[in-house]
């Protein structure tokens, strides 16, 4: 038996293990026992263009070619829809062949790092960062770098990550809008970024990769923009997932697009198309991708998110509790009333509130609360939150 | 960047380079110019049940729940009508806590060859054997050793395989009904391969594994009975996918059943879902899931295969072919007329004839012939094949 894996399966995520918590007190003791804010599972549902595509297909596709295998790297009608529209909407480099479907983000993220990562190289990423990114990483026999961020904007400290970079750096992991600070990188920041890998690939005689994990995209506030990689390194990949933006994250549908001027690009996408193979991925789930098309640039009702959001902050605020204050995805990541946010679990717990430590996402002294929630479950929860304030007289 | 991923992407298996050629040329000549024997991919529809459950899945359970996570094993309630199903049907051991869904039987082997070995381990494997083994095996580490099956009956040269046991033999791999070969494990047959590991692993004071691919299981002919694996060995592992059966290939939807009398049960599902974590998969699609309790027991028509089979062994031999006749699965495993099957496959694309050199399978002088097809491509192709017989004058 393998022992990394054996000790991956029993030592679950602490979100996994947390929301399945959740699920059996939920079961024993009734909807309303625990909130649970631990897992970024939408419970806003996917908005109606998704079961109307998907009947279209069942009633318009022959079966066979519908569930059948497409291409390894999918449907080239599907990944043309995709870049025609990363081109339209974000005016950015995205070309179909430079585009691998994937089984959801985390197939892409690990499908990235088997294909660049060799044995001892490493990622660097700004913590707070999502935790699987060290599975993920080491399963890539790579070494994951976390930089810590700036504590007053959760931006990432490009000092640090400059002082980081070192001749077995290979790439430079960001999420924007991050899970689970919230916060979203803006063209400066990521212009001062790219500067540096382009200026540390010379110093080091290789290329340093910027990889971007992408979920959130479409989930950003009071016009927040978030600038699209491709316009801003060549040597990029993006990780993209339809789970957050459509609320279907049981599904797996997602992509990695790569900047169709990376050096070497051929290689490197053949590389990406191996590493699907390698994994097992054969090809993602084809009545999925066929849905894409009919679906690009919709979204589910993002303003129960943005509601929750202004409830959430304004609330925990006035009670007393830090935080900043997130422009995007679905998490706001609040500074603990105790140093040990372990210990904040546990009091959160006796008031039937479920969040995750940010020593999870590299940031001790934090918790995560996701608000991808309806908004009466946020309205429930505030006279609880504000229990526990009271317990730690803020 | 990863050269063996880049290795595995820039050299496609050869299966998928001529189904990308057979489509190429299908685009560019019409239909009847190709006749495309190469890959498993059913071109019989999925049975009705699977569109009725699908719909009735989007009109009835939230979109929230249909397409939101599930646990990472699975949904408990799909596990559990996956459980009953197999004692009820082949009166075997199966329990819905030592069921792991999956991707598909790609992700099932990849997780189980992640889950048990070290690097340097080595799997067993009856040659002819379908080539993707050896990338997923490599991409755990481990070494894949096929064993000629016996040339008369493709059934497994057990005495050679009990040769090449070894302290570094951790598993047997086993694939009945057999793609290429359409070979059927009989019970006398895996009685005395499930002996040998038992000795074996006596023997060397390690468990070596059983582990079954049985993506083909309900494909038998002529009454033929397919064994149930977990009747016959502890140690088992038996990976399925829906992807033949329900002609649901696209779709990756399948599973990992360990015997729950297995040594160290617990910790080897522990190591099952830590693998499946490791390598990114997060939880098999969830509409899929919900949508197996509907259809398990279900096919398509494989009236139709049937037929094919009987047109094509009967033609064939009658032009002067030697093959085994199939008992199960949708391949027919031909003899070359010359020694070199690629040279034999090229005269074949003349004809606009393609199937798949045995080479790749680990069995040379052979060609798989995929009739996962409709009858009338069968009967429009077998005057082709019997043009090419003529050439070698057979």
């Amino acid at each position: 038996m393998n022992e990394r894996m054996r000790g991956l399966g029993a030592k679950k995520s602490i979100i996994r293990e947390l929301f399945e918590y959740a699920k059996t007190v939920r079961a024993e003791k009734g909807a309303d026992s625990v909130f649970d804010f631990t897992i970024g599972n939408p419970s806003v549902g996917a908005p109606q263009a998704v079961a109307d595509a998907m009947k279209h297909l069942i009633d318009t596709v022959p079966p066979e070619v519908l569930h059948g295998y497409t291409s390894a790297q999918g449907d080239p009608a599907v990944r043309e829809a995709i870049a025609s529209y990363i081109r339209d909407t974000f005016h950015a480099p995205a070309q179909a062949d430079r585009i691998y479907m994937t089984v959801g983000a985390a197939a892409a993220l690990s499908i990235c790092f088997a294909a660049i990562l060799n044995p001892g190289d490493e990622v660097i990423v700004p913590a707070p960062y999502f935790p699987e990114y060290k599975v993920f990483v080491e399963t890539a026999g790579g070494v994951l770098r976390p930089i810590l961020s700036l504590p007053g904007s959760m931006k990432p400290d490009i000092a640090a990550i400059g002082a980081a970079i070192n001749e077995r750096t290979r790439i430079l992991l960001i999420n924007s809008p991050n899970n689970p600070s919230g916060a979203v990188i803006d063209s400066e920041s990521l212009t001062a970024l790219c500067a540096l890998l382009a200026e540390k690939s010379r110093e080091f005689g290789h290329t340093i990769y910027l990889v971007g994990d992408e979920p959130y995209r479409e989930l950003a506030y009071d016009g927040v923009e978030v600038p699209y990689l491709t316009n801003y390194y060549k040597n990029t990949l993006v990780c993209y997932s339809f789970s957050k933006s459509l609320s279907l994250a049981g599904e797996r549908i997602g992509y990695v697009l790569l900047h169709p001027e990376c050096e070497n690009a051929s290689d490197m996408y053949a590389a990406i198309c191996g590493a699907g193979r390698a994994l097992g991925y054969v090809c993602a789930p084809s009545m999925l991708q066929l849905m894409i098309p009919y679906c690009l640039g919709k979204t589910s009702d993002i303003s129960i998110y943005a509601k929750n959001r202004q409830m959430l902050y304004e609330g925990l605020t006035s009670f007393g509790y830090e935080c900043v204050k997130p422009e995007g995805a679905f998490y706001l990541f609040l500074k603990s009333p105790e140093s040990d946010a372990y210990a904040f679990l546990e009091r959160g717990k006796a008031h039937g509130l479920l969040f995750v430590p940010g020593d999870d996402f590299g940031y001790p002294g934090y918790v995560r609360i996701a608000y991808c929630v309806q908004n009466e479950t946020i309205a429930k929860a505030l006279p609880r939150f504000e229990a526990l304030a009271k317990e730690y007289n803020l």
